[in-house]
């Protein structure tokens, strides 16, 4: 995939919170097709126990919605979460999938009940970001 | 949606077989967007009792599948599918929609395990068509 282009404002903000970006891109062969997701990341997690400490790992595909159409963009946003999901899940359980979206594209266009009903159905993690400040703003 | 490649032949493949194009293209709103399927057709079908008729209704999104990666073109198909099946579910129930896909491409990158996955575990329909012959090869 061509990198979106609030791809280096996401890893900055990802930086920011403590991950380290392992992967760039994060590339998976799985079933006879490459896919490659935009970011691999992971931090380090202490457990109930001091002396226990384990990694958490995300997968982090950016998306910018700044073009005309942003039902386009959700159409292909969802595809590829559906199969990054089912690949992942095949040879990385452990690493959680997230959709990286600016916080303008969130409170307005994911805010429409098709979208909303999108996301909650199909069980879409969101990163929702600050391109500008280059902050995590929350994560759904 | 830009009109896929393919899209003419078809057209021209569904009315062979004795389909009326009734929507070129079939828009849908729902939950504040706005989407559009390439294709919607209707063919009266006999019931149990001569006198009985009814229409079967569908629609089509025609993929060519001919960039150099075939994977993007999945993303977008498999998002695609589900937002307009989760559209037609709320809105035209009776209405069943289809992924047309060329023979050529069904027969090599959709016989791949991953493809294959993808296709049953999110229960896409798939109508192949052979764009020279302008027919439907067959309905999956």
């Amino acid at each position: 995939m061509a990198r979106d282009t609030f791809y280096s404002q996401v890893k900055a903000a990802l930086t920011k919170e403590g991950w380290t970006i392992t992967h760039d891109p994060l590339k998976i062969e799985v079933g006879g097709v490459k896919l490659e997701v935009d970011l691999g990341a992971q931090r380090s997690i202490e457990g109930v126990l001091a002396a226990e400490r384990n990694n958490e790992k995300i997968a982090v595909e950016v998306k910018s919605f700044i073009t005309p159409s942003p039902t386009n963009e959700l159409h292909m946003a969802l595809g590829q979460f559906i199969n990054y999901r089912t690949a992942l899940a095949e040879i990385e359980p452990d690493r959680k999938l997230y959709l990286a979206i600016p916080v303008v594209v969130y409170g307005d266009f994911f805010q429409l009940p098709f979208p909303q009903r999108i996301v909650r159905e199909n069980r879409l993690n969101l990163l929702v970001y600050d391109p500008i400040d280059q902050e995590v703003v929350k994560w759904l």
